[in-house]
């Protein structure tokens, strides 16, 4: 076997978990490959910052240069983040001949296609199994562990922040601020917690996965997006009386024609197992049609977890590089001629249940008034409750409703939001539940 | 790329599955590699029989020896199943330089050391995703996925007849008997079912995994194997009462020097999310030392599932054929060379849990003479209960211990066994739940 040389940029958390790895447990790549893997140089704009494991001084640089221009180097882990500079040193590298490992999931969703076909006509490997659900296989299963299945179904919890959120909502009764502050507190949330909060993070990685389970170009302009700000504990617990768990999904579905995408908070039934994922952990329930629904689990960021994955892309390029086969799996399981083409099913045809929070006055009427113009817009309602507990000067009012339709639901409560007995305007949670139309509620 | 061409080797369920996906969807290998995969023969003894998809006569032979004697077929996949008549095929097929697809555990349990050597010298590959828990792709993750950590644990359900079996005990409270013969009504349970209740499959399975997850020889032999059959619907109610679920776990552990191997019903906190695996899945928690604890979760066995498993090993298989890179990730994830020794920890050296029930004549000073022998043999009770219901004469009396030693236990109990007062062999199920001796119960 060729001895693999490494370059490193980007020396954070994650960066820190893969000099660990290379350096502290050397013997695992060698049991596995025969060789070691060198980690020949590290560049980190902040030489100074203290960090978790210790490194030669003679390994270390500021220069990325250094990584880029050295012929014996031939895979640069990227860890620096962000779109611009990792977009240019990516391309960088792969225009040098060099492979490129990376956890950069926004920088996929929105440049992958261009990133994937500047290493394909370079003959190089872009591993990117760190970039979704940190040390989980998923790239991997859905690239080949489920080649031979069409992907009817994905539903993934791919942000551990908003999942550590919601917990600690549903278990606490804390507010959206109060949950969020912990989070932070405890290093689960950043300064700025937009792109997690508000579901970006959760679409950069189902874009992603789309691509992969559809064999398809990335598309994540495409998904709808919504994130957890909006929803108050009074909605987990009334999702909790009608037998439901509030998640941030991100849902894709594939009707034989189109394909939806979407992210948003979802009520799922208490006994569906990803209902039972509580804390910073990710899952993704993935639907074959051959394998049937199969769930993988685990910790979807975090430095050593996230370096398991950058270090199995590793070995797996490694191999390739060893055997002269780099290539050897398209990047997105099927080769760029052979992609398909998905068109995405709009938000306003999806088909769904619905839970609606009316915030009413208390007043006769009122019911009668929602009802008469749900009714006109075909929408059915399945169950609704109304509370004393009274909020902002006024009666919450939920309604679950039976499958409807999304352009009706939204011309609907435009009407209703219009009413002078409704004070708020109305939150709306949609239900991933098969059995709400098949039985009684 | 090459065309690959494949020749299958039993004709039944998994075996139409396979037929199925490589007839009616063979785009889907064109799509990933180029190329379709040409399945050029069929063999199965009975010709006759009905089968669930249908085959171009002149595919269909009873002769095996059309197939191994085709210097055109690529690969052997092997789904006879069994042991002697299985190994001589495989043995044959690799001997004539041909690749080998297979779901046999329990010949690979047994003989897989041999097999893999024998495919290593012939330069060939052996595929064996489809040998542990169907479709879910554990051996790519423990092999790939994983193969930066070192593996700390594996809890594993692994045979789905089994967690059927306990599933209907447990929520319909039926005996062990009646949930077998409904088990049996359907399809989850052969007409023997010994392989399965006696936890012998799980045991196959764990000894494949066991061998990955630590890069050893396969061991199936130091793996202690109990069953569910001696399980009483009693044992799944106190066990609800204690916080616990009863699942039969496959169980290795690693404590730096040496490894446990077991497989026996295991009581799981209700919280663990194992703990809610139901009916015919499967599922495995694996803790990794970077990666921490990760889930997979699917089904185990069946027709499509399996044939999913098969047709992904074939696919990196036709991979790996056409670069000409056959044997690039050996078998068990390292070199036969760099393959480690690990002794299995002795049952008897195990500290765990127990819950005990002991069938008691309802007589004063019982509690008494049992508790005085289990503090001669340092087993601290963490909880007892005594309840009224009288079975065949005697009451069952109910504790939970604090860690105590396996050794420790077992002569505790044959003595314990031996009082006049007790009128059955006492039932002793081992508990997993870190929290018991940290927490008050």
């Amino acid at each position: 076997m060729k001895t693999v040389q490494v370059g490193l940029v980007g020396f954070g958390t994650v960066g820190s978990g893969v000099v660990r790895l290379l350096t502290e447990h050397e013997d695992r790549f060698r049991r596995r490959l025969g060789e070691p893997l060198i980690l020949k140089k590290v560049a980190d704009i902040d030489l100074a910052r203290p960090r978790l494991v210790s490194l030669a001084p003679e390994l270390f640089t500021d220069k990325v240069q250094e990584i880029l221009a050295d012929p014996e180097i031939d895979v640069v882990i990227e860890l620096i983040g962000g779109v611009t500079e990792a977009y240019d040193l990516i391309m960088a590298a792969l225009a040098r001949g060099k492979h490129v490992v990376t956890a950069n999931k926004a920088l996929l969703a929105l440049h992958g296609n261009e990133i994937f076909q500047a290493a394909s006509r370079a003959g190089v490997e872009v591993g990117f199994e760190a970039s979704v659900c940190g040390g989980i296989p998923l790239i991997l299963t859905l690239r080949q562990g489920l080649a031979a299945n069409s992907i009817q179904e994905i539903f993934g919890i791919l942000n551990g922040t908003s999942n550590y959120i919601l917990s600690k909502m549903s278990m606490a009764g804390a507010s959206f601020q109060q949950a969020l502050v912990e989070a932070q507190a405890q290093g689960y949330a950043e300064a700025d917690p937009t792109l997690d909060v508000e579901g970006i993070d959760a679409a950069h990685k189902l874009a992603i996965l789309m691509a992969l389970a559809y064999g398809t170009q990335i598309n994540f302009g495409a998904i709808h997006v919504e994130g957890i700000t909006r929803l108050e504990p009074i909605d987990i617990q009334l999702a909790r009386e009608f037998g439901y768990q509030i998640k941030l999904l991100a849902i894709t579905r594939d009707d034989g024609q189109r394909v939806e995408a979407r992210v948003h908070p979802t009520m799922l039934p208490l006994d569906h197992i990803m209902a039972s994922v509580q804390g910073a952990f990710n899952a993704v329930y993935i639907t074959g049609d051959a394998v049937g629904p199969i769930l993988l689990y685990g910790q979807g960021a975090g430095m050593m977890p996230t370096a398991s994955a950058v270090a199995a892309d590793l070995i797996d390029l490694a191999y390739n590089i060893s055997h002269g086969v780099a290539g050897r799996v398209p990047p997105l399981g099927v080769n760029f001629a052979d992609q398909s083409r998905r068109p995405i099913k709009p938000l306003e045809e999806i088909v769904t249940n619905y839970y609606f929070r009316f915030a009413a006055v208390d007043r006769p009427g009122v019911l009668s008034a929602i009802s008469g113009i749900l009714a006109r817009f075909e929408i059915s309602i399945a169950a609704v409750i109304q509370k004393g507990r009274e909020i902002r000067g006024s009666v919450p009012v939920v309604m679950i409703t039976h499958e409807a339709k999304e352009s009706h639901v939204q011309q609907a409560l435009a009407e209703i939001d219009r009413l002078a007995v409704i004070t708020e305007k109305t939150i709306v949670i949609r239900i991933e539940d098969p059995n709400l139309d098949a039985a009684q509620i």
